[in-house]
C-alpha cells in the first residue's frame, strides 16, 4: 500500500457533540485498505468534521445500516464521474450508470469499507445490512436526528468521495 | 379502522421469480395498521408486482435494513405532496421538507411500518435498522440485484405512496 497522505487525524470534539474516534477510525482504515486493494486507487482522507443538515450528499449512494451493539447508518457517497470510474475498475470493465451491475459494484465497495471497519469497532454484536445504492444528483440522505452524522472527505485521483457516519453504541442497560 | 379496500391479494408468482406471499401479507397488514392509528387516512392497498429495475421512486424515501434471519431493505417512498401532508399530520403541524423533523417524521413511519410487520414475518432473530430518510425528485434506490424487489402500491386521499419489499430469509445453513 503506498503511503497515503492524512492530512489530520481526527477534528476535535465540539463540547456539545462529542466526535467519538474509535467510531472514525476503522473506517479510515478500511477506506484506506479497500480502495488501494481492490480497486488499485490511492486515497487521500480529509479532516472528518461534523455534516450540517440539511446537506446534499454526492450523486451515487452506497448506504449500509446497523443494528445490534451498534445502530445508525455508514453512507458512502460518491461524485458520478468517480463512482463511475470506481464501478469500471471494480469489475474491469465500463458499466453504464443504471445497470444493475454499477449499483452492484458501488454496494459491493460500500460494503467492503463497512465490513472491514466492523470489525475494528470493538463491539461484540453489531450486523449490517446488505447496501442499498441510491442514485440521483443532489439527493439528500436523512437520518434519526439524535444521531450526529460525522463526514470524512475522501480525495482520489479519478474523484472526490465521502464516508459519512452516522451510528452510535448502544449502551448496555438499553439491550 | 375502516373498511380497506384490497383489490388483490399477492400477485401471482412468475416462475423464474416467485414472490413470497408469507413475505409481504406482514406489510400489507402494517400499512394498513399504522396510517390509520398513527395519521388516519385510509389507504387502499392495490396489486403488488414485481419491481423492474431501473425504476425510480418516489420523491422521499424511509429505507430501513434487515439483518440477521432476515437479510435486504424496506423502502417506504412517498410522493412529495403525500410525505408532506402525512408527516404534518404525524407532526400535528407543517414542516419544510428539509427540516429535520419532516425526515424524522417519515423514518419514524416507515419504522413502524417496517417494525409492525416484522413481528409477523415469523423469524425469530430479525434485525432492523434506523430509518435512513432520501429527500430527492427522482432518486433510484438499487439493491443487490439477486434479491428480488417487490412493489406494494399504496393510495391514500392525500396522495400515494408505495412499499418496497426487498428481502429474504437467511437458510439455516448459512448462518
Amino acid at each position: 500500500m503506498p503511503a497515503t497522505v492524512l492530512k489530520s487525524n481526527v477534528a476535535p470534539a465540539p463540547a456539545e457533540q462529542p466526535i467519538d474516534a474509535r467510531l472514525i477510525l476503522p473506517f479510515v482504515k478500511s477506506v484506506r485498505m479497500v480502495f488501494w486493494t481492490m480497486v488499485r486507487v490511492q486515497t487521500t482522507v480529509l479532516r472528518p468534521h461534523l455534516k450540517t443538515e440539511p446537506a446534499p450528499s454526492y450523486d451515487v449512494s452506497g448506504i449500509i445500516g446497523f443494528s445490534g451493539d451498534v445502530v445508525g447508518s455508514v453512507v458512502v457517497s460518491f461524485q458520478g464521474a468517480a463512482a463511475r470510474k470506481l464501478a469500471a475498475r471494480f469489475a474491469g470493465s465500463e458499466m453504464e450508470l443504471n445497470s444493475p451491475d454499477f449499483a452492484d459494484a458501488i454496494g459491493e465497495l460500500a460494503n467492503m469499507v463497512v465490513g472491514s471497519a466492523k470489525k475494528d469497532l470493538g463491539v461484540a454484536a453489531a450486523h449490517i445490512t446488505l447496501p442499498s445504492v441510491i442514485i440521483g444528483a443532489g439527493h439528500v440522505v436523512r437520518r434519526l436526528s439524535d444521531v450526529p452524522c460525522i463526514v470524512i472527505p475522501v480525495q482520489t485521483p479519478v474523484g472526490d468521495f465521502c464516508v459519512e457516519v452516522n451510528i452510535r453504541t448502544v449502551p448496555p442497560s438499553l439491550k
